[in-house]
Parts: C-alpha cells; structure tokens; sequence
C-alpha cells in the first residue's frame, strides 16, 4: 500500500483497525486460524429470518466467517466451541435508555445485564445533564469509552425543561452541536418540548438541523400526540418516539414514518398493547427499549432482554423479536458494523440455551467472553472496576461528588405565612401508579400564623430547595402542601426530582424535613428517611447527587430498608421517593413545586399558596 | 431563538433551512395554507406495507402533512388536486447505476428517466473518472447540484481496473477521502477489486476504512463469489453486492449481510432469477439498481422503474416492490428525508394511475411537478436546459471537451510484424452476449512481412489507441487479431473502451481504421463506421469521449444509422461498438487488448502476438 493510505484515518475510534480488518478478512479466507470458531449453532440470522445451522470464525474483535455447519476449509481455530445445537442471536441493544434510572453508574449497569444478553444500548443522560450540564455528560462518555459495554449516547435536548425552575445547567443548539461531533453520540435525544416543536419554535428546530448537518438522528417524545399535530411534530424532522401506550397511537405514528419504540419500562410498560404491531410485516420500522427501569426489575427482570422474551412468548417470530432488538435499532442509529451476527461485524453474540425461554447461557463481546450461565466472567469483572476506577480518576469526577449545594435552610425558610382565615390553599395530589397530579385545594392547618402539616389529614409539607449552588430566585426554596403521601410523622427527603433535580422534601414537621436535607447534603446525594427524631434509613447516590458507584445488588438492600422505613411512617414504601422525585415536574400538569415555588403546569406560571 | 442557533448551519446544501422547516410545521399544523393539496390518493405506504386513503399536504420543497382522507383541519391550499383514487407513491430511486453507459450526461438522463417516475439514483461515474479523474468527477457532482433530479454519486474505487493499461487518471486512497466529503458522494462505490480485497490487501482495506470513518459506505461487486471468499470479501466492512445472477448466489449474499440489489440491465438482467428474495420477509435488505442501461433500452423499457413494473406483474406486493426502489435504497444510503411520503420527506412523489402497469401519471419532485402523462413539464424542461448551461460554462468543461489526444498514427504504428512461417497467433473471440472473451489461436494471413486482417475468415485486426496524452508504453498502440465480429471490409473505432476508455480500433484494413480513428479524435470521442473508402456513419460522445448533450432520442437515431452501417459491412448491428468496447476491459478473461498489447487476463500478463 502507499504511504498515503496507511496515514490515513481507520475509522475511528469505535471501527476496526486496519490490521483488524486485514486478520478478519485471512481468517475467513482460511489462511489464517481463527481465534475463535464456534461450531454447530443455530444463528437467528437478521437479514433473512431464518435460523441456519452454522459455524462461526471469530478474529479479534470481529466476526470473520459465518459457514454452513461442518463446511469446514480453514485451519483449526485457536480456540473450538462445540454449541451443539444451541442458538446463536446478535447482542441486544437497547434503543433508548437513562441509565440514572437504575441509581447506578454505567459500570454498574453493564455489570447488571451483561449476563443477559445487552451488549450496549442509546443512553440519554438527561439527568446528569440536568446537574452538572457539558461536564457531566462529558464524564459520561468518558467512563463509557473504556466499558465493555457499548454505551451510545443521544445529546440531551431539553436542559433546562422549563423556566420555571433552576437546573444545574443550561445545554442550548451550541451545546448540543458540540456533543454531536463525539463518536459515541448518536444524534438528538428525545425532543420533550414537543409543544413548542408544533408550535414551530426556531430553537427547537435548530436542534434537529444541527443533528441532520452531520448526518444524525433527532429523536422523539410526543406522549398521546395524533392528528395533524403529530404530523406538525414529525415534520420538523423527529424520526422515532417510544411514548406509543395504545394500539391505534403506535400504528399512527409508525404510518407516520417514526421508527416506533417499543417500550417496557418499570412504569410504563406498552409491550402488551402494541403487540398487534410487532411483526416481520413491519421491517425495520420498529424497535424495543426500556426507557426508565428501576433497580429491583432490572434484578428481577432484565433489561431490554424482557421485551425479547416477553415477545417471543406472545408468539412473535423469534427472530424478528432479535431484530427489533439488534439490527432495526443499529439500523436507525447508524450504529457501525453492530447488530448482527455476519462478517465484519463486532463479534457481539448470545449462546441460548432455550429459545423459548429466551435464556441466554454465554455472552461473547467484541470478541471476549463476557458472561457465562448468568454471571460476569472474571475478565470482564475486571474491565468493569477499571473503567469505574479510571472514571473516578478523571478530573470532572470531584466536581460531581460535590453536587448537593444547600441555601441555608434556618429559621423561616420552610415557614408558610397563613392566609386569612378559612381560605383555601392549593394541594398536589399524586395518582398512585401515574406521573400526573391533580391541584386540589384544601382550609390548612395553621400554627402562630403559619401552614403546618396536618398528618391527620394525611397533608404534609412539600419543599423543593435550589441544590446546584446557582442564583435561585428567592431563598431558593420552593414550597406547598401535598396529599396522599400518608406520612403521620416524619420526613422524605431526595436529590433526585424531576428534570431539575434539586432537592425535594416532604414532611410532618420542620425539623425532620432540615434534618433529611442536611444528611442527603452531607452523603453528597441520595434519599433519606427520618422518622421525625432522628435519620432511620438512606442511600447514598453521591455522583451528581443521582447515581452511585455501588453494585446494583446494594442498591437494592438500600432500598429495601427505606422501604420499611417508609412503611413504618405510614407511608406506602420505597415507591414514595419516586412520587416525591416527580413532584416537582413541572412540564405535566397539574400542580409542582420547584425551587422557584409552586407552578401551575397547564398555566405555565408560578401560583401563590391561596387559591 | 437565539442568535447562537440562527447562526448554526441548517442541515447542508442538501438539507431544509430552518425556515423551510417552519413553514412545514406551520402547514401540518394547520396554522398556514399548503403550497399544495393532493385529496383522494391511495397511498403505498412503505413503513407498514398497507394502501390508506389520504390526503397529503405540501409545503414548499416538504411533505408537510399525510392525513386520512377527507380528515381537513387546515386552511384551504394554494393549490388542491383531486388525484380520485389515485394511487400514489415515493419518487423511485435507482441503488446503482452508470449513467455513461446511457452515453449521455445526467441532464440528458434525467429528461428521460423523470417521466417514469425515478427521481434519483446513486451513479458511480466510474467511466468518466478513469478518463479525467478528479476533475471528471468533481464537474459530473457540480453539473448534478442543479438538476432536479438527485444524483448521488458513490466513489469510483478501482482507477485504474489494473496496471495492464494506461488510463487517463489514477484514483489513490487519497482522492477518494477527498471526495467522500462531498455531501452527494455517499460511499465508496462498487470494490471491483475483489480478488485483491479477499488477499487482504491494505489499499483496498484503506478505502473501506476513509468511508466507514466518515459515516458512508462501501459497495460491492462480487460475481459469482461464494463460501469463504465472500465472507472475506463481506468481512472487509463491503455493504451491499448487485452481481448475483442466481439464486443460490443471492441467497448466500443476503445471509452473509449484503444488502442485495436485484439489477436488471441492459445486458445483465437478473431479477427472475433472484424474483423469489424478493419479498416483504427481507424487509430492508433488497435494493432495485440498473447498474448500466443503453439508450435504446432506457427509451423503449425504462430504468430503475422496470423492476417494480415487472416485479409487482410477477406478483410481488406493489408496495414492497415499491419500498425496494425507494426506501430500501435511501435508508441503506442513509438519503436524508427521502424515499417516502411522510411529514418532513422532501415531496417527491409519484401518482400512479394504474398500480398492475405501474403506470405513472404525474411526477412531483421536491414539491414541484416535473412531468405529467409521460412527458416533462415546461418549468422541468427549463430547469434541465439551465443546469446543462450551466455545466458548459464552468472551467472543467473545456478539458473535458478535448480528452481525445492521438499519437502519431502513421505508417508503421498499425504494422504486426509477422511470425516465422505457419506459426499460430492469438486471437481474441467475444462471446455473443456476454463480456468474457474467448483466447483462440490462428495462422494468420501475411503480406509483405506482415500479419494483416483476413475478412475470409472473419479475422481482423484490433488496436488500443492510447488517446489521453500520458506516457503510455511504446507506441501507445496495442495491437491484436479479433474474430467474430463478421466486417467483410471497413473499420470501426470508439473512445469508449472499458475501462481505461482509450481509443477502441477493428477493421479490416489499416487505412480505413486510421480514417475511423482520426474522425473519432475530430469529433472529440465518439462512435465511427468506415467502410473502407469514408466516414459512413458516427455518434458524436465529445465529452470525455464518453457521452453528448444531445438528448437520448438523437442518440438513438445516431445509433439506429451506426446500425445500419455496421451491417452493410457484415457485422451484427451497433451491438458490435459495446462489444468492441469490452474487447480491452483488462480484468475480465481470458484475452484482452490495451494500450500496453495482448493481456493474457489469467495469468495477469502481457503476452507476444505470436503463441
């Protein structure tokens, strides 16, 4: 070759060397063994539906040769596997994802579903963005960059989600174009503001050229969008969404032209519904994420492996299930050489031992064994602490084990004056099981002049204190009154809510409610119990006051105890701190507190206390 | 917005503005009258494989909106047309042709192939790169920019075929990085290479690897390849391959993970064999090409749109056969916004007035019509006679328009001196139909010391002409015997000669093929018939020798004379000007000649006349 040619680029840092190209091509032409050969499979092949009885050359990191079984014709491998039958599929990916949702780092959340099968999916690190804005993404992909574990990133959009609070950080068009240039970014995460995207907003289309400039995807999220509005969101240029809960939403919008996302998260959960959809007719249109999934579902549970399994027992095509879990999402994302089992592909493969069961017995990544009979292999256990121990080295780690700033919560800045006698104040009242509230009203408890909380009336206080150290308008602490909590003593406190992720508190008395703050402060980050005495139960999520380092088999001891905790309180367990997290939503209806004080979501504007 | 977004690129030349965008959202949103209404159409829809009744909103170059028929909820249009029933589908786009080989410039082909519903094509201008480079190629990507009508253009990757010739240019690694930066280049085009890309060889890797670092891809061409050599040649990073010509062949190249285009050409025309891949279960993995059509054939047949003819009268469902011809292609290309009609797709749309015959009506290309009842509309007609002035007055043109340089041609450089007495001499002998070549042997006739032709018995005698003014070996002329061509006097000469495309010579006297040859080099390329005593009969190909302005229907006429002079003399018709054009195609067997003499192509050699 020329001189030329060897200096030029070999495809980044995600492709194949070209000496990795050149071994993978003298392992398939038989002049070179294979690291690897796997005999006797039966690959679920992608691209024409079939299942084949094959034998696979692996060379490095790569997939070579994909042969009739027992072909044969090149020299023995390094290393023999005989399948004897088992089945072969490609890595899951998964299509859309916040790993924050599972309160771990991505280190931890690779270890968790490696075993079954995720080689990699689209995270959209909406929350750390919310925190600790460029930075924190930043550090993200950084800490990815050495996992085994492919951990795509799509560009937060919607950082802050309104003006109606204080985030920790702002991500406009320049900020978001900048992240598109990395290799690992995808394009545009979920356009939220899918209002302001109808309604034809310059800035919200800014986002989807600057994605389409560099040849990237712009991803939706228009929850119960149809009609001509749909179309309006579409148009922009939007080219997914994965908020389809019925039926007739999800074929709308893949008639369309969105690559519909299947979504089976711990909340929402719409496999069931848009079945019907999920079907070789549909090509390559259609693809399974998980979105949101909590701790002990994806311990119990799975991943986006569920959504496999789960469509392959409702009796979708095996192969097409695969699919809609590998090749359809690497397709959409444009995702390299990933999502099939072919040569020239990362060698990124399942044994399954049980179709049926979609029970998956090895993992191959990149070449290497990563998990065998649901464990992690010892290689890959030590990439995982590498890379978390590297990432921890970086020098934006410190920036975010010190996220949890506090104003000073002293005397009066939880006080609420009262309002003249026998008037009415407005209450949150959280949907059990949904992410909506409802504002009704309610004649307070007052005390010296000041709302009280009035357990009796299971009405406690809410607070949402400014956390990122930013000017806050006011104290920085925005406050109301909550129903449905069931607290009769005590307090919540939590550095995770909803988008703006400052601190949200609930609470029977003052001095509970400033004690669970401080020690969410003094962890760095986490959820706190105190049972009106003293701090009874906690967990520590120290990084960006979101996610910790720990396994997610410690979280899930963690949680277990605030559960109880919250149990005994009166309150209905664990699920508390994720209602108290959305309490301050304040881009779904109706009633939120955030730090700038209680915001009235269909009005789009601060409300006082009194009605 | 702010300042920051407003200045951010929006999306490249190839892209919507930001205004464009607007004014769609604002369309579909029903807050802004449509540019244009089209009500009562039954559209091939190729997200979900199903015919809806719909109405589809235009906004300027955008589809805006698609709702259900008669659904309205938006401002009355500029302009409303009731297509009653109608069906209607995405503008067809060709997976992979040449256009040279229609012999006419993409204006030229546009104008014929618009009426029949193809908006677009991805063109490997392989031919013209071989005779002016760089330069060619950029004035082919200038020269399309503005024709209504999308000229993608894939990398010619092997110039020259082989270093048994002497082109007019090399491309290196180096030049095509250069253009894969051009937004219209989408990939590396067909690796023809394969032999050397199965040895491993690292030139060829590197080109994989400039694509794959810029997001594009790299085509394939691998006839008759199978078993480990394919998975070699797939391992590579190749993404697609259109030479299969049977279905076995097929089969094995969509489970090895080429996207497999189903051609149907002039010469090569395999989709009966390959009918039965054709089918919705394949979902993305099939792709319509052409790859190279004649004048007449374009004319009379059509092009990319002949294999959705014949295959939805083969029974494959139309809107599959459709989707293989339209998105297919763009999603494997990754053509933005492009290959359905859908919310923010460019408009480019066909109204089709009998699905059985794929019989197209009106052709609407980004939003505005282009042809109606099989002819171009006026505003069409215009457009295409302004980009081909336009091409005519950039600096490239004037090279491009004297690319026929001949060496001295007089007395001597025809000459072969003869062998000793009764020595067999080889001789080339084309296959009726086919591209390969026979190697025969012979003794030749002799006068004077001199192998001269022998019209008795249909030996005459061939030459390449060196004609792009390089250092070529020796004379420049490479000379041969040919039998089969049937001339009983006269000579033939043309400046297509694949593919270093050097001046092409048969005849049976010397005389007449110097006058053939002169008359090519006055015309500055082109096809000649001389039948012994004068210039009968031409085409003129003045740019780059390759192909003319003029429209296809005087090429025919031009062809249909040629024709009829190559029969007065005794040959088989114009077809004998495609055969002499292969007659120096290098890396084809068994016996070619170039520029440099007789290339044996087996043994990879040059070889003396005489065996």
């Amino acid at each position: 070759m020329s001189a030329a040619a060897r200096d030029l680029p070999s495809g980044g840092p995600l492709a194949p060397t070209l000496d990795e190209l050149r071994a993978a091509v003298d392992v398939a032409a038989g002049r070179r063994p294979a690291d690897l050969r796997l005999t006797g499979a039966r690959l679920l092949n992608v691209f024409t539906g079939e299942v084949e009885a094959v034998d696979v050359d692996v060379a490095g990191r790569l997939v070579a040769a994909v042969t009739p079984a027992g072909a044969g014709g090149a020299p023995d491998a390094a290393d023999e596997i005989d399948l004897a039958g088992a089945h072969l599929a490609p890595g899951l990916i998964d299509g859309h994802l916040h790993v924050e949702s599972s309160l771990v780092t991505p280190a931890a959340y690779a270890r968790a579903v490696l075993p079954r099968g995720v080689v990699g999916g689209i995270n959209d690190p909406h929350e750390i963005a919310n925190v600790a804005g460029l930075e924190g993404v930043r550090w993200w992909l950084a800490f990815a960059g050495d996992l085994p574990f492919d951990l795509w990133t799509a560009a937060p959009s919607c950082v802050p989600s309104t003006a109606l609070e204080t985030a920790g950080a702002e991500l406009g068009v320049g900020e978001i174009d900048e992240l598109l240039a990395h290799p690992r970014v995808v394009g545009v995460a979920e356009l939220m503001s899918f209002p302001d995207v109808v309604a034809g907003d310059f800035e919200q289309l800014a986002k989807v050229a600057v994605a389409e400039h560099v040849g990237k995807t712009t991803e939706g999220h228009a929850p119960g969008l149809g009609g001509r509005a749909l179309q309006a969101y579409l148009a922009a240029g939007i080219g997914s969404d994965h908020e389809s809960t019925s039926l007739e939403e999800g074929r709308e919008k893949l008639a369309a032209g969105a690559f519909l996302m299947v979504r089976e998260g711990s909340v929402t959960r719409d496999l069931d519904a848009l079945l019907p959809l999920v079907t070789p007719r549909h090509a390559d249109r259609i693809g399974f994420v998980t979105d949101d999934r909590l701790p002990h579902d994806l311990l119990a549970e799975g991943a986006v492996d569920v959504l496999v399994r789960r469509a392959i027992a409702a009796g979708v095509d095996p192969v097409y299930a695969v699919r809609c879990a590998s090749w359809n999402t690497a397709l959409h994302y444009r995702l390299p050489r990933r999502g099939a089992v072919a040569p020239g592909y990362f060698a990124d493969l399942l044994v399954i031992d049980d179709l049926r069961a979609f029970r998956v017995a090895r993992v191959l990544r990149h070449g290497r064994w990563v998990a065998e009979g649901g464990r992690l292999t010892e290689a890959a256990e030590r990439a995982l602490a590498d890379a978390a121990a590297a990432a921890e080295r970086r020098p934006e780690a410190a920036g975010l084990r010190s996220s949890v700033r506090l104003p000073d919560l002293g005397d009066g800045t939880l006080r609420m004056a009262a309002p003249e006698a026998g008037r009415r104040v407005r209450v949150l009242r959280p949907l059990p099981g949904q992410v909506v509230t409802e504002a009704t009203t309610a004649v307070p408890k007052v005390v010296a002049g000041e709302v009280v909380a009035d357990p009796e009336r299971d009405l406690l206080k809410v607070a949402c204190v400014h956390r990122h150290g930013r000017p806050a308008p006011g104290t920085g602490v925005g406050l109301g009154l909550v129903q449905g909590l069931g607290l009769r003593r005590g307090a919540l406190a939590s550095s995770v809510g909803h988008d703006h992720h400052n601190l949200m508190l609930v609470g029977a008395d003052d001095d509970a409610m400033r004690r669970a703050a401080l020690r969410v402060a003094e962890l760095g980050g986490g959820f706190v119990v105190d049972d009106g005495e003293r701090v009874v139960a906690e967990l520590a999520l120290p990084i960006a006051g979101l996610v910790t380092a720990a396994p997610l088999e410690e979280v899930v001891v963690d949680l277990d105890a605030l559960d109880a905790a919250v149990r005994a309180l009166g309150g209905s367990g664990s699920d508390a701190f994720m209602t108290l997290s959305f309490l301050g939503l304040a881009v779904i209806p109706a009633l939120r507190v955030t730090d700038h004080g209680l915001v009235d979501v269909v009005a789009a504007r601060l409300v006082p206390l009194a009605v």
